[in-house]
Protein backbone atom coordinates (compact mmCIF):
# COMPACT_ATOMS: atom_id res chain seq x y z
CA UNK A 1 0.00 0.00 0.00
CA UNK A 2 1.50 3.43 -1.18
CA UNK A 3 -1.05 5.68 1.11
CA UNK A 4 1.01 6.91 3.52
CA UNK A 5 -2.02 7.39 6.53
CA UNK A 6 -2.08 3.69 6.03
CA UNK A 7 2.07 3.78 6.13
CA UNK A 8 1.44 5.94 9.28
CA UNK A 9 -0.64 2.96 10.67
CA UNK A 10 1.12 -0.12 9.92
CA UNK A 11 4.00 1.77 12.20
CA UNK A 12 1.82 3.18 14.70
CA UNK A 13 -1.74 2.04 14.05
CA UNK A 14 -2.28 0.32 17.12
CA UNK A 15 -4.17 2.06 20.06
CA UNK A 16 -1.54 1.02 22.83
CA UNK A 17 1.12 2.37 20.20
CA UNK A 18 -0.46 5.68 20.30
CA UNK A 19 -1.18 5.93 23.61
CA UNK A 20 2.71 4.77 24.40
CA UNK A 21 3.80 7.56 22.66
CA UNK A 22 1.05 9.74 24.29
CA UNK A 23 2.51 9.11 27.20
CA UNK A 24 6.46 9.02 26.19
CA UNK A 25 6.03 12.64 25.40
CA UNK A 26 4.52 13.26 29.48
CA UNK A 27 8.23 11.94 30.07
CA UNK A 28 7.19 8.47 30.94
CA UNK A 29 10.65 6.26 29.65
CA UNK A 30 10.98 3.16 31.48
CA UNK A 31 8.77 -0.46 30.90
CA UNK A 32 6.72 -0.13 34.71
CA UNK A 33 6.23 3.37 34.33
CA UNK A 34 4.21 2.71 31.05
CA UNK A 35 2.78 -0.67 32.44
CA UNK A 36 1.48 1.75 35.45
CA UNK A 37 0.10 4.89 33.04
CA UNK A 38 -1.60 2.25 30.66
CA UNK A 39 -2.76 -0.71 33.27
CA UNK A 40 -2.01 -2.66 29.74
CA UNK A 41 -0.32 -6.55 29.91
CA UNK A 42 3.46 -7.10 30.27
CA UNK A 43 3.85 -9.25 26.95
CA UNK A 44 1.06 -6.73 24.96
CA UNK A 45 3.29 -3.49 26.75
CA UNK A 46 6.61 -5.14 25.57
CA UNK A 47 5.56 -6.03 21.82
CA UNK A 48 3.82 -2.28 20.91
CA UNK A 49 7.67 -0.93 22.70
CA UNK A 50 9.35 -3.19 20.38
CA UNK A 51 6.97 -2.48 17.24
CA UNK A 52 7.61 1.48 17.61
CA UNK A 53 11.66 0.99 18.43
CA UNK A 54 11.44 -1.06 14.91
CA UNK A 55 9.55 1.60 13.25
CA UNK A 56 12.37 4.13 14.69
CA UNK A 57 9.97 5.76 16.66
CA UNK A 58 11.35 5.17 19.72
CA UNK A 59 14.59 4.64 20.74
CA UNK A 60 15.93 1.64 23.41
CA UNK A 61 18.79 3.07 26.21
CA UNK A 62 20.36 1.56 28.68
CA UNK A 63 20.14 3.50 32.07
CA UNK A 64 21.61 0.68 34.30
CA UNK A 65 24.16 -2.14 33.48
CA UNK A 66 23.68 -4.19 36.72
CA UNK A 67 21.50 -5.21 36.51
CA UNK A 68 20.29 -4.49 32.55
CA UNK A 69 17.68 -2.34 32.57
CA UNK A 70 16.79 0.16 29.41
CA UNK A 71 14.43 2.70 28.79
CA UNK A 72 12.43 4.17 25.56
CA UNK A 73 13.21 7.53 24.59
CA UNK A 74 11.47 9.47 21.53
CA UNK A 75 13.39 9.85 18.31
CA UNK A 76 13.76 12.81 16.00
CA UNK A 77 10.76 10.51 14.05
CA UNK A 78 8.70 9.54 17.28
CA UNK A 79 9.02 13.97 17.99
CA UNK A 80 7.89 14.45 14.62
CA UNK A 81 4.74 12.53 15.45
CA UNK A 82 3.41 15.30 17.73
CA UNK A 83 1.02 17.15 15.26
CA UNK A 84 -1.09 13.97 15.02
CA UNK A 85 -1.26 13.73 18.59
CA UNK A 86 -2.59 17.22 18.73
CA UNK A 87 -4.81 16.78 16.18
CA UNK A 88 -6.59 13.47 18.09
CA UNK A 89 -6.63 15.70 21.58
CA UNK A 90 -8.30 18.50 19.32
CA UNK A 91 -10.86 16.05 18.48
CA UNK A 92 -11.44 14.26 21.35
CA UNK A 93 -11.89 17.55 22.96
CA UNK A 94 -14.25 18.95 20.63
CA UNK A 95 -16.66 15.76 20.29
CA UNK A 96 -16.15 13.45 23.30
CA UNK A 97 -15.66 15.90 26.71
CA UNK A 98 -19.10 17.16 26.77
CA UNK A 99 -17.64 17.96 30.65
CA UNK A 100 -15.31 19.92 29.82
CA UNK A 101 -11.52 19.30 28.46
CA UNK A 102 -9.64 17.28 30.63
CA UNK A 103 -6.05 17.92 28.97
CA UNK A 104 -5.70 20.91 26.81
CA UNK A 105 -2.83 22.68 24.75
CA UNK A 106 -1.41 26.00 26.01
CA UNK A 107 1.57 28.34 25.64
CA UNK A 108 4.40 27.10 27.73
CA UNK A 109 5.18 31.22 28.43
CA UNK A 110 1.39 32.44 29.12
CA UNK A 111 -0.29 29.62 30.34
CA UNK A 112 -2.91 30.31 27.44
CA UNK A 113 -5.16 27.93 26.01
CA UNK A 114 -4.60 27.74 22.35
CA UNK A 115 -6.75 26.02 19.86
CA UNK A 116 -4.57 23.55 17.78
CA UNK A 117 -5.70 23.65 13.70
CA UNK A 118 -4.09 21.84 10.53
CA UNK A 119 -3.45 24.94 7.83
CA UNK A 120 -0.97 25.07 5.05
CA UNK A 121 2.40 25.90 6.63
CA UNK A 122 3.48 28.56 4.39
CA UNK A 123 -0.11 30.32 4.00
CA UNK A 124 -1.37 29.66 7.33
CA UNK A 125 -4.82 28.82 5.59
CA UNK A 126 -6.79 26.02 7.45
CA UNK A 127 -7.08 22.87 4.97
CA UNK A 128 -10.74 23.16 5.21
CA UNK A 129 -13.00 21.20 2.28
CA UNK A 130 -13.64 22.19 -0.50
CA UNK A 131 -10.37 24.60 -1.19
CA UNK A 132 -7.72 21.76 -0.30
CA UNK A 133 -7.78 18.31 -1.86
CA UNK A 134 -6.55 14.72 -1.66
CA UNK A 135 -5.13 13.80 -4.84
CA UNK A 136 -2.34 11.10 -6.45
CA UNK A 137 1.41 12.70 -5.74
CA UNK A 138 3.97 11.32 -8.26
CA UNK A 139 5.05 8.41 -6.72
CA UNK A 140 1.60 7.05 -6.99
CA UNK A 141 0.78 3.34 -7.64
CA UNK A 142 -2.45 2.87 -10.16
CA UNK A 143 -4.74 1.66 -7.29
CA UNK A 144 -3.74 4.82 -5.33
CA UNK A 145 -4.92 6.90 -8.68
CA UNK A 146 -7.61 4.52 -9.02
CA UNK A 147 -9.08 5.15 -5.72
CA UNK A 148 -8.37 9.03 -5.52
CA UNK A 149 -10.05 9.55 -9.24
CA UNK A 150 -12.93 7.74 -7.79
CA UNK A 151 -14.00 10.38 -6.05
CA UNK A 152 -14.05 13.10 -9.06
CA UNK A 153 -16.28 10.51 -10.51
CA UNK A 154 -19.05 9.92 -7.49
CA UNK A 155 -18.83 13.79 -7.03
CA UNK A 156 -19.87 14.32 -10.85
CA UNK A 157 -22.45 11.44 -10.10
CA UNK A 158 -24.26 13.42 -7.82
CA UNK B 1 -10.40 7.58 30.91
CA UNK B 2 -10.64 11.49 30.53
CA UNK B 3 -7.57 12.07 27.93
CA UNK B 4 -9.21 13.42 24.79
CA UNK B 5 -6.39 11.29 22.38
CA UNK B 6 -7.81 7.98 24.63
CA UNK B 7 -11.53 8.97 23.36
CA UNK B 8 -10.91 9.94 20.20
CA UNK B 9 -8.88 6.07 19.99
CA UNK B 10 -11.75 4.19 21.57
CA UNK B 11 -14.17 5.17 18.73
CA UNK B 12 -12.21 5.36 15.72
CA UNK B 13 -8.87 3.44 17.12
CA UNK B 14 -8.57 0.72 14.51
CA UNK B 15 -6.42 0.84 11.95
CA UNK B 16 -9.60 -0.42 9.87
CA UNK B 17 -11.51 2.25 10.84
CA UNK B 18 -9.37 4.56 10.05
CA UNK B 19 -8.98 3.41 6.46
CA UNK B 20 -12.54 3.05 6.06
CA UNK B 21 -12.45 7.38 7.20
CA UNK B 22 -10.07 7.64 4.60
CA UNK B 23 -12.06 6.06 1.86
CA UNK B 24 -15.42 7.76 3.32
CA UNK B 25 -13.42 11.52 2.39
CA UNK B 26 -12.38 9.69 -1.09
CA UNK B 27 -16.47 9.17 -1.85
CA UNK B 28 -16.81 5.61 -1.30
CA UNK B 29 -20.05 4.92 0.29
CA UNK B 30 -21.49 1.49 -0.36
CA UNK B 31 -20.54 -1.55 1.43
CA UNK B 32 -19.24 -3.37 -1.32
CA UNK B 33 -16.94 0.05 -2.45
CA UNK B 34 -15.16 -0.44 1.33
CA UNK B 35 -14.78 -4.12 1.03
CA UNK B 36 -12.88 -3.82 -2.93
CA UNK B 37 -10.92 -0.97 -1.55
CA UNK B 38 -9.68 -2.03 1.91
CA UNK B 39 -9.52 -6.06 1.11
CA UNK B 40 -11.28 -6.26 4.28
CA UNK B 41 -13.70 -9.50 5.56
CA UNK B 42 -17.34 -8.34 5.77
CA UNK B 43 -17.86 -9.35 9.15
CA UNK B 44 -15.03 -6.98 10.40
CA UNK B 45 -16.07 -4.08 7.50
CA UNK B 46 -19.52 -4.37 9.25
CA UNK B 47 -18.33 -4.21 12.83
CA UNK B 48 -15.92 -1.17 11.91
CA UNK B 49 -18.96 0.52 9.84
CA UNK B 50 -21.29 -0.35 12.58
CA UNK B 51 -19.25 1.25 15.48
CA UNK B 52 -18.40 3.82 13.36
CA UNK B 53 -22.05 4.72 13.48
CA UNK B 54 -22.26 4.31 17.01
CA UNK B 55 -19.90 6.65 17.24
CA UNK B 56 -21.54 9.66 15.37
CA UNK B 57 -19.10 9.84 12.39
CA UNK B 58 -21.16 7.83 10.05
CA UNK B 59 -24.42 7.80 9.01
CA UNK B 60 -26.59 5.03 7.31
CA UNK B 61 -28.38 6.25 4.59
CA UNK B 62 -31.22 3.94 2.57
CA UNK B 63 -30.56 4.32 -0.80
CA UNK B 64 -32.66 1.71 -2.48
CA UNK B 65 -35.73 0.20 -0.52
CA UNK B 66 -36.17 -3.07 -2.49
CA UNK B 67 -33.87 -4.56 -2.31
CA UNK B 68 -33.02 -2.54 0.99
CA UNK B 69 -29.42 -1.33 0.62
CA UNK B 70 -27.93 1.19 2.78
CA UNK B 71 -24.62 3.37 2.44
CA UNK B 72 -22.45 5.06 4.90
CA UNK B 73 -22.00 8.56 4.74
CA UNK B 74 -19.57 11.38 7.07
CA UNK B 75 -22.26 13.42 9.64
CA UNK B 76 -20.43 16.59 10.37
CA UNK B 77 -18.31 14.97 13.47
CA UNK B 78 -16.62 12.46 10.64
CA UNK B 79 -15.92 15.45 8.52
CA UNK B 80 -14.31 17.39 11.69
CA UNK B 81 -11.95 14.29 11.90
CA UNK B 82 -10.42 15.36 8.31
CA UNK B 83 -7.17 17.24 10.07
CA UNK B 84 -6.18 13.94 11.66
CA UNK B 85 -5.87 11.87 8.46
CA UNK B 86 -3.96 15.27 7.02
CA UNK B 87 -1.51 14.53 10.02
CA UNK B 88 -1.19 11.02 9.43
CA UNK B 89 -0.90 11.82 6.07
CA UNK B 90 1.99 14.58 5.81
CA UNK B 91 3.43 12.15 8.81
CA UNK B 92 3.41 8.60 6.75
CA UNK B 93 5.03 11.33 3.35
CA UNK B 94 7.43 12.80 5.92
CA UNK B 95 8.69 9.49 7.30
CA UNK B 96 7.48 6.31 5.30
CA UNK B 97 7.81 7.30 0.98
CA UNK B 98 11.28 6.95 0.42
CA UNK B 99 10.26 6.86 -3.53
CA UNK B 100 8.09 10.29 -2.91
CA UNK B 101 4.91 10.97 -2.02
CA UNK B 102 2.02 9.50 -3.66
CA UNK B 103 -0.73 11.15 -2.05
CA UNK B 104 -0.70 15.19 -1.32
CA UNK B 105 -2.67 17.77 -0.22
CA UNK B 106 -2.70 20.28 -3.12
CA UNK B 107 -4.95 23.81 -3.28
CA UNK B 108 -8.04 22.64 -5.03
CA UNK B 109 -8.22 25.64 -7.17
CA UNK B 110 -4.77 26.12 -8.01
CA UNK B 111 -3.45 22.54 -7.58
CA UNK B 112 -0.87 23.79 -5.72
CA UNK B 113 0.84 21.33 -3.02
CA UNK B 114 0.62 22.29 0.48
CA UNK B 115 2.71 20.86 3.06
CA UNK B 116 0.24 20.83 6.43
CA UNK B 117 1.20 21.67 9.86
CA UNK B 118 -0.63 21.33 13.61
CA UNK B 119 -0.84 25.17 14.35
CA UNK B 120 -2.31 27.32 16.61
CA UNK B 121 -5.55 28.51 15.15
CA UNK B 122 -5.44 32.14 16.61
CA UNK B 123 -1.96 33.06 16.20
CA UNK B 124 -0.70 30.72 13.34
CA UNK B 125 2.04 29.53 15.52
CA UNK B 126 3.33 26.19 14.56
CA UNK B 127 2.60 24.14 18.05
CA UNK B 128 6.37 23.10 18.76
CA UNK B 129 7.99 22.04 21.81
CA UNK B 130 9.05 23.13 24.56
CA UNK B 131 7.15 26.52 23.29
CA UNK B 132 3.60 24.59 23.35
CA UNK B 133 2.80 22.25 26.03
CA UNK B 134 0.00 19.58 27.24
CA UNK B 135 -1.80 20.33 30.63
CA UNK B 136 -4.64 19.65 32.73
CA UNK B 137 -7.67 21.16 31.73
CA UNK B 138 -10.59 21.93 34.18
CA UNK B 139 -12.42 18.83 33.60
CA UNK B 140 -8.91 16.95 34.72
CA UNK B 141 -9.36 13.48 36.78
CA UNK B 142 -6.83 13.67 39.71
CA UNK B 143 -5.33 10.53 37.76
CA UNK B 144 -4.75 12.51 34.94
CA UNK B 145 -3.27 15.84 36.73
CA UNK B 146 -0.72 13.29 38.16
CA UNK B 147 0.32 11.88 34.55
CA UNK B 148 1.15 15.32 33.04
CA UNK B 149 2.47 16.49 36.37
CA UNK B 150 4.66 13.71 36.37
CA UNK B 151 6.72 15.20 33.29
CA UNK B 152 7.48 18.18 34.96
CA UNK B 153 8.99 16.23 37.94
CA UNK B 154 10.89 14.54 35.57
CA UNK B 155 12.45 17.07 33.16
CA UNK B 156 13.33 18.59 37.30
CA UNK B 157 14.91 15.42 38.48
CA UNK B 158 17.33 15.23 35.01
Amino acid sequence: MDCPIARSLERVGEWWSILILRDAFAGLARFDEFETSLGIAPNMLARRLQALVKAGLLQKRRYSARPPRHEYVLTERGRDFRPVLLALLAYGNRHFAPEGASVIVVDAATGEPVEPAVVDKRTGRVLAEPEFAVVAGPAASEATKARLAARGARVAVR
